[in-house]
């Protein structure tokens, strides 16, 4: 099976998350922590929609000039031209979803069979059901309530993109303490 | 080798989560999916530390009654007497901490020798150097800035714990749209 990292390094996938429904105040550091996922689990870009909040992609273009690499964030309120007009795969990341043990080999065979680019949808407390329906695949990581950020990490963690963090501090693993270079 | 869920079947291993450092308002919601993500990935008890926030308890008790099981949430000022009086597993997820890949292993035979109970401990925005002491592994879910919400729920997807949500709504799963029980 050729895996993801292949192709991504063949310049075949490209990772866009799109964020729905982002709030002023209420939701900056669910959002915040929804970039710094992407980044850090090898996402390409992440999309905000909702209220437009410039501080919020501050502080993750921040992280990524100082962590290394070419992580970009941006703003667009029209999130349905975004879903309509992508022209990858289109995965939707909800509790109400078919599991993503049950779904994922089709997940990769799509993306194999052209190979196309990958936009990964995340809510919102409130996604339209329209998305549902734009979607290619609803997947569910575990039929129970928990976190975008939670869902959103453990999808790009199975799915194994290749990140880039050249040109950044990097952190030396260590036993015990911190170690940044 | 004897899979972690056969030890919970036998009583073997129960997880604590232990949230260091929350603060009211500002932490609200990251500390209400840390508990939700605890629930959801199969740890049975979150404990937060830092201000004690009884609305953020009661959020994530709710959920617990809604959907089923028993996970509980409590509040304990002293985290310190937590992590020392722990007499199972300590892992402390940081990025600062050594790869996950290469201690996952050994991880799972300190639990399977016992078997003993572990601790999940998560920051906090500056955790006391104490802590990397305290803990048995300093674990790193990759070394780059990203979410304790994501950490948690990459570690404990590895992990593999049984989760029980019995006595709860149940969501069936769709391939579009939504199906709550």
């Amino acid at each position: 099976m050729i895996p993801i990292s292949y192709l991504r390094f063949n310049g075949g996938l490209m990772i866009t998350v799109l964020r729905l429904g982002h709030r002023h105040v209420r939701d900056h550091r669910i959002s915040t922590h929804c970039g710094l996922v992407a980044r850090a689990f090898g996402a390409d870009e992440i999309i905000f929609s909702g209220e437009r909040d410039d501080k919020l992609m501050e502080s993750i273009d921040k992280v990524a000039r100082n962590f290394g690499g070419d992580f970009k964030t941006r703003y667009e309120r029209n999130w349905r031209r975004i879903i309509t007009e992508f022209t990858g795969v289109k995965v939707h990341l909800t509790m109400y979803g078919l599991p993503l043990e049950s779904e994922l080999e089709g997940i990769k065979n799509k993306i194999k069979s052209v190979p196309r680019d990958m936009l990964v949808i995340i809510g919102g407390q409130k996604v339209p059901g329209e998305v549902y329906q734009l979607a290619d695949y609803n997947i569910a990581i575990g039929n129970q309530p928990h976190s975008e950020v939670a869902a959103l990490a453990v999808f790009l963690n199975v799915l194994q993109p290749v990140p880039d963090f050249s040109g950044g501090k990097k952190i030396i693993p260590q036993k015990r303490g911190k170690k940044l270079v």
